[in-house]
C-alpha cells in the first residue's frame, strides 16, 4: 500500500500531519507514504522514526489556498503540493492521496486529473459527521450545487457501498434530506428522486430532515450539495455557538469555575461527541482511485484515522464494487 | 385592537394558549382577543380575569391536526378552529390571528382566504431565531420549495421591513443563505439572486452560510423554504442533541450532579440562550392582513411575547410599508 499525503495547507501546520503520517506507519507495517511539502521541515519531524525506507518525500513549498479558483489553480499551478499529489496518484504504483487543504482544488483535482468512473456524471464530497449513536455519512457535502435527481441516486449507490465496506454498516439506511419525513414533502427534485430511490436495491428508510440527522436513525444522507452544505455548516455553527456560550458562562464566575472542574468528565464528553477529528477524514466519491479530504484544522490524530479509512477504502476495494453497483 | 388567538393544535394544551393571551390583554389595555376552542376550557382558565369584556370565544373543539392535507383540510373543515379564525378575520374589525397548530394549514388558509398581496407571487413563512448577540429573521423557513429569484428578493423586501419595524434593526443586514461567504458561491438560483439583491435599495451584505446564521452579524437571512427549512431544523437538532448529551453525562455521576448544581447559572444562560419561548412567534409575509404562527411548543409566555409582535405588526402598519417597497 502505497500513499501519497499532502502536508500543505493545513490550519494547524504541517507538523501535525506528518505526525499523523507516522503514526499510521507505526499501525500498518505494510504501508509507505509519500510525504508531499517541505522536505527539511519534513525531515525535522521524522528524524525518530526508525523504518524510513516507508517513507519518500516530493519536495515543494508550493501549495494552492482556499482563495483561489480551485479548476484554475489545480492546472496551473503545477507545482503546487496538491497538483504534484494528482500527477503522482495516476501512476500506477500508487493507491491514494490525503490532504487538508482546499476541498474546491481537491475537488478539480480529483475531476480533471483522477478522472471520473465512467458511469459517474459527477463526483461527490463526503463528509462523515459524528452522531449520537455513531456516525453518519454525508454525500454530497458541497461538490454539487446543482444535482438532477439521477444523480442524487448516484450519490446513493456510493455513499450506500462506502457506509458498509469501510464504516461497518451492514444494511446502511438511506436517507434523503427533505423537510419533512412524509413521502410527499420536499422540492420537485427531492419528490422525483423519492420515486427512484424506492425502486433501487437499497434499504432506503425515506426522507429526512435536519433534525433527524444526529439522532442515529440514519447512516447516509443522500443531499444535492447546497442543501447538503447548509446541513452541515448549520451543525458545526449550532455546535460552535452552543460550546462558546457555556464556555463564556462558566467564565464569568468563581462557582461556574469550580461546577465546571467537577463536571469536566461531562464537559468532556460534549467535547468529544463534537470531535471531528476522530473521524478522520472522508473520500470523495466517483473518482477513479481514492482522494480523501482530511478536515482543514485536523490534528495529527483526524490524520492517523483518516489514513485508516483511506486503506480501508483501497483493501475492501470500493471504487470496483461502487462500479459493479452502478 | 382586536385579535383572534387559535387555542387548539398546541403541544402544551389550550390552557398556557388561554393563559399566554390573558396576560396579553393584561399589558395591553385596548387590545381585545377572540378566543377560538371549547369555550367551557376557556371559561375555566379565564375565571379570574377581570375585564371580561374585551374577551369573546368561538365555541369548537375541531382543529386540524399536522398529519391532514394542509389546503384540503382548510377548505372542507369548516368547522375547524383554523377555518373559523380565518374566516373572521376577512371581517374588518379583526386585525390579526395567531395559531400554534398546523404550519401547513396555517400557510394555506393565510393563502386561500385571507389571499396574498396583490404584487407578492407566494406568501412566506418567517422564524425568528435566537442569535448570539440577538434574534435572526429567516425567510422562507419551509412554505416555498421551489422559489424564483424573483420571490426570493419579495422575501429579501419583506424580511426588511418587519426586521426594522418590529425587531427593531434601524438597517437590517440581508444575507443570503448559501455555501460560502464569496460572491459567486452557490447554486443557479443563489448566483442569480445575488445579482438582483446586490442592485435593490437593501443593506444587502452578501452570502452567508450556514455557520453564520447564529452567529449575530446577519438580521435577516434569505433563503428557499427549502434550505432554510434544512438551516432550522439542523440548529433546532444539533442543540437537542447538545443539551441531551449534557443532560446524560451531568445524569451518570454524583460528581457531575454536583457541579451541574454549582454550574446551574451557566447552564442556564445556555439553555435560555437556546429558547425559542422569548421569540415568541413570528408573521406570514406577503398575505393581506396579521397571520401569525407560534411554535407548536409555545408556552404562555410565548403567546403573550408573540402577541406583543402581532400587535407591533399592526400598529406599524408592516402590510402597507411592504406594499410600498414592492
Amino acid at each position: 500500500m502505497k500513499i501519497l499525503l499532502d502536508t500543505l495547507g493545513a490550519d494547524k501546520g504541517y507538523e501535525v500531519v506528518v505526525e499523523g503520517g507516522l503514526k499510521a506507519l507505526e499501525n500498518h507495517p505494510k504501508l509507505e507514504i509519500t510525504f508531499i511539502g517541505v522536505e527539511e521541515d519534513i525531515n525535522k519531524v521524522k528524524t525518530e522514526f526508525k523504518d524510513s525506507k516507508r517513507i519518500s518525500i516530493i519536495d515543494t513549498a508550493e501549495f494552492i489556498s482556499n482563495d483561489e479558483e480551485p479548476a484554475l489553480a489545480i492546472r496551473r499551478r503545477k507545482n503546487s503540493s496538491m497538483h504534484l499529489g494528482f500527477k503522482k496518484l495516476n501512476e500506477e504504483e500508487y493507491d491514494g492521496f490525503m490532504s487538508c487543504g482546499s476541498t474546491g482544488a481537491l475537488l478539480a483535482g480529483a475531476t480533471l486529473i483522477t478522472k471520473r468512473l465512467d458511469k459517474i456524471s459527477r463526483g461527490a464530497l463526503t463528509v462523515v459527521m459524528p452522531s449520537k449513536t455513531g456516525y453518519v455519512l454525508l454525500v454530497d457535502a458541497g461538490a454539487n450545487m446543482d444535482c438532477s435527481k439521477e444523480l442524487l441516486c448516484q450519490f446513493a449507490i456510493m455513499g450506500n457501498v462506502y457506509s458498509k465496506e469501510v464504516l461497518g454498516n451492514k444494511n446502511p439506511r438511506i436517507g434523503l434530506l427533505s423537510v419533512g419525513a412524509e413521502d410527499n414533502k420536499g422540492d420537485s427534485l427531492r419528490k422525483e428522486t423519492f420515486g427512484l430511490l424506492k425502486e433501487m436495491d437499497l434499504n432506503f428508510i425515506g426522507n429526512i430532515e435536519g433534525r433527524d440527522a444526529l439522532t442515529g436513525d440514519v447512516d447516509v444522507i443522500v443531499s444535492d450539495g447546497f442543501s447538503g452544505n447548509v446541513l452541515l455548516k448549520s451543525i458545526e455553527g449550532t455546535a460552535i455557538l452552543l460550546t462558546d456560550i457555556l464556555k463564556d458562562s462558566i467564565n464569568s464566575s468563581f462557582r461556574n469555575k469550580l461546577g465546571a472542574l467537577l463536571m469536566k468528565p461531562a464537559l468532556y464528553s460534549l467535547k468529544n461527541s463534537l470531535d471531528y477529528n476522530e473521524v478522520g477524514a472522508a473520500p470523495l466519491l466517483g473518482v477513479k482511485k481514492a482522494v480523501f479530504k482530511a478536515h482543514g484544522s485536523s490534528n495529527a490524530r483526524a490524520i492517523e484515522k483518516g489514513i485508516d479509512k483511506l486503506i480501508q477504502f483501497v483493501e475492501k476495494d470500493v471504487i470496483k464494487k461502487i462500479e459493479k453497483n452502478l
